[in-house]
């Protein structure tokens, strides 16, 4: 007997859109602890977010249809949070802290609603634009990269055959499960997954997430992803990200008022939080600079998380910081979290391992380490270094300048401004891969 | 929505047995070329198939459940074929033959069940019997191995959890697809899969089969197993095995009836078929004394497959005796079938490519290659070396000496008198792995 289940069948053959998010959830966990900071201190700022894509050799409109990447946008407008997800979010403990999020701010958030976008076309390239006040706009950059990300890997696996689909993920399945395999031969590794808005599509981001967990144990710590946190058990993980310091960059009325805007930025955050939430994200106008000025009190935060320079040299950087204000670094955290392949990571467990206390967030190579992996003649799938930033506020340009001269974002004059103001990034320019 | 198809779920879960042979064709083609000759020739002779367990460290019956081995081969036994199956048998062209399978044979196929069996333990093995006439005991050497063969990944599974089953298979496919991709390197290359009685399972078997035609297109010549040929729409491959001179020789009276034996075959099987099957199969007591004594048509017939000897040493032999008969090797074929790993075949491939033509059956390496495959701690899946093999005929004892001498099976006194009648075989005893 061949039993053919005629309904589902039908199901898979007809059906109209199958979306990429399905969850307001489907996010990462700093865009929430962030949202709550944004909400409650700066709900009316305008603030326009913009998707950029740095591989500009990927044509990234001829390659999705505009029509699909509406559907998907459009779709992801329609989503509310559901009552599971708020009293989970509100009953659940985040970094052992219980009720993190505030009654006020949950009961804002039943409403919550995505905001409209921008979308034109220009050079192959889409240019894709979230208007409004910084609260909306925010929470558009994860789900508007995820979308367009899942986007490309489904036009490129369009042309696979059904065998062909089988070969490329039996062997992604076996790749990732040879980076578990020598994962597990680092003791005491803390490891988690930052891989939501590159990932190759969200089943795939969530086999990844299973297969850490059953791999890993508990040396996998949990998701950024806060529905594969929620849905697997699992720790949700993140701080915070640029977007803080930048804003509040672009609204300094002056150089000093724009020296001073980092560290203003950890000042709001400790009204917020504390513990382990106090995670220094120091590279938005460079690290060096970031250190030379900031108050001492930075350094009895919890720790860093350097991002964008090169991570031994920058791993000492801190340690020497550390040091130099009287701070044993074996007490404090590292963690790493940019561009991570396996190599990098081992190197770097290699040289702080029992220094200092470590930790690693891996994004796309994790959830989207696709290089060389097609059965056929496709060599496409590679992952592509897509962002969505800051682009303004209140009708003035953000800048970000990195430890990374060439993931300096920002206008050409507002950029050289800022390099006045802070100075130049010590590093060298790195060719942005993912 | 997570929609959960119920009645999927409740059957998965509460079947009572999921039959490992389903189908009286899931066999070698071979067994039905040799049946219609058994049929038409030996239809009451008395012969009792054994299944020898030549990996004596493997303790079956401790890792399979008699009860399951029993309920498996009950299933079997109460399969018939077809009327779809017999009309494919008696439609389809074998080999560019129209009609091979003779009216008369075909109702007599009609009505055929597999025979009683005799099942004992022993010394962590199980004593495997089949006992009646030729045509109904020859049938089981197949479907029996098959059953062992997958009753045994079962039980080792059994141990697995969800996610490490999705490991072992994805690196199964990946492993498989990267030696597809070698053999897409060796141009001109015919092979086919003769991996049914050793195989990990029938829907390994069948996804190995499908990769093997998708990725090699028409250098996939075929499968012998016979309902998979007909599944897939590819020719079914084989023609003969040892057990054809090990019943003649059997039965033999005297000694030069027994010399005789193997030539008797060959003489009664050019009644019964010609062209692409006559396939010479000289290794059943030595191929050299075989080739000693071979009268001159043999070197008429279409090729050779030697078994048991070391290949690229039997090839030369065969060709040299081709030539030293005025026949060009380049019109003549050679099958090798015997343990071919990756490597083996590509140096037999190297050796013999451009001089003669030149086909490949790979079997055990093909459809049950798990080895170093499991995730966890596991070790046990690597196939063994099962076979099953004439014991007796008409109450004489049969003997088979190969020409591998750790491969001759028999009883030690009847294997001594075929030494003397043949010669020992002029080859060094080889491991047997599969």
């Amino acid at each position: 007997m061949i039993a053919t289940d005629i309904a589902t069948r039908v199901w898979n053959h007809t059906f109209k859109l199958d979306p990429i998010v399905r969850s307001l959830l489907d996010t990462d966990f700093y865009k929430l602890l962030m949202l709550q900071m944004i909400w409650g201190l700066h709900a009316d700022r305008s603030v326009t977010f913009s998707v950029i894509n740095r591989s500009a050799h990927v044509r990234l409109a001829d390659e999705i249809d505009e029509g699909e990447l509406r559907a998907q946008l459009d779709h992801a407008r329609s989503l509310r949070f559901s009552k599971q997800e708020l009293i989970w979010l509100a009953g659940n403990s985040f970094y052992g802290v219980h009720q993190i999020f505030r009654p006020a701010f949950m009961e804002w958030l039943a409403d919550f609603r995505l905001p409209e976008y921008e979308l034109t076309r220009r050079d192959g390239q889409f240019e894709l634009h979230f208007h409004g006040t910084w609260p909306y706009t925010t929470m558009w950059e994860t789900p508007a990269l995820a979308i367009i990300s899942e986007l490309r890997s489904r036009a490129l696996l369009r042309s696979y055959g059904r065998f062909e689909l089988d070969i490329l993920y039996a062997r992604a399945k076996a790749k990732l499960w040879e980076k578990v395999e020598r994962l597990k031969d680092l003791p005491d590794l803390r490891i988690s997954d930052f891989g939501t808005r590159r990932r190759h599509s969200f089943l795939w981001q969530r086999w990844c997430v299973e297969a850490m967990k059953e791999g890993l144990g508990d040396n996998f710590i949990g998701s950024s992803n806060v529905l594969l946190a929620m849905e697997t058990d699992l720790e949700a993980i993140g701080t915070n990200a640029h977007e803080l310091p930048m804003v509040l960059a672009a609204l300094a009325r002056d150089d000093e008022e724009l020296r001073r805007a980092p560290y203003r930025v950890l000042e709001d955050w400790q009204t917020y939080y504390d513990g382990n939430l106090l995670i220094v994200l120091p590279d938005t106008f460079g690290t060096q600079s970031f250190l030379r000025d900031a108050p001492d009190d930075v350094a009895n935060w919890t720790g860093f998380r350097p991002d964008s320079a090169p991570p031994l040299e920058i791993g000492e950087t801190i340690m020497d910081w550390w040091r130099e204000r009287g701070v044993d670094p074996k007490e404090k955290l590292l963690i790493f979290s940019d561009a991570l392949d396996l190599e990098t990571l081992e190197a770097i467990y290699r040289r702080f391992h029992g220094r200092v206390r470590l930790s690693f967030g891996w994004g796309t190579n994790l959830t989207n380490d696709f290089r060389g992996m097609p059965p056929g003649s496709h060599d496409a799938l590679g992952a592509i270094s897509l962002v969505c930033k800051v682009s303004e506020v209140d009708g003035r340009p953000a800048v970000k300048l990195s430890d990374n001269p060439a993931k300096a974002s920002g206008e050409r004059a507002e950029i050289e401004r800022y390099e006045r103001v802070f100075g130049k990034p010590g590093y060298p320019s790195q060719k942005v891969v993912v």
